[in-house]
């Protein structure tokens, strides 16, 4: 079966790129530097379920995309989970957090009103992202 | 340096067990079966900090801790989470979520109030964790 990202994470994202496994999303809200990533498989929900051919690949790019997120953002603190209550298909967030931002030092999710990218901005960070992520 | 458990885990928390790398600790909130995993190093603050010797053991542990507390409590839907906002000590939560528990679909943090778990109950849940752990 082909892989299909899930309507709600294609509504709410840009794409930064496809690593070999995961492909990598930027959450469409500028208040947090806020990556998604989506491993390349169908039927995966829980963080414990990557197949184990995969569970290497699958842990460095998560390892890679929180280091090029940190350093580049310059933040405090990474926090990186895999909630998916709302949207079934396996998404991790890496999100890039600084104190005194919009929701710290609670979570984000739920937290006051998405603010949307100019779409310059938008542009100007993935760029960042996929260089570093060539790195 | 010896690993010391931050205060704020141990108040809020049993010993579950530890494993080769990981403190498992369960968290005394009896809404959710949730428990904490600590790799037992220290200066670590982020996910993807751990030592690149160590992470093999951190991924396969987190991977093991999911699927026995999935296993054991029936949950719907694993959340794994190292946020770490709070408590700068790296530590990696794994929750049972449950269609309609007290925090659904939401993430469990911040969510209502915490209901300690009955000594005997926690007792019981902590022997059934040791006992799948040691597989």
């Amino acid at each position: 079966m082909a892989f299909h990202l899930h309507e709600r994470l294609a509504a709410d994202t840009y794409t930064v790129q496809d690593l070999a496994l995961c492909r990598v999303l930027l959450m469409n809200d500028s208040r947090f530097p806020w990556t998604i990533l989506v491993p390349r498989r169908t039927g995966l929900r829980d963080f414990h379920e990557v197949a184990r051919a995969d569970k290497p690949t699958f842990h460095a790019e998560l390892d890679l995309v929180s280091d090029v997120l940190k350093r580049l953002s310059g933040a405090h603190k990474m926090n990186v989970a895999a909630l998916g209550n709302m949207v079934p298909q396996l998404h991790v967030h890496v999100i890039a957090r600084f104190e005194g931002d919009a929701a710290w030092p609670k979570p984000v999710w739920g937290q006051g009103e998405t603010v949307p990218y100019e779409p310059a901005r938008a542009g100007e960070l993935i760029e960042s992202l996929r260089k570093d992520l060539r790195g």
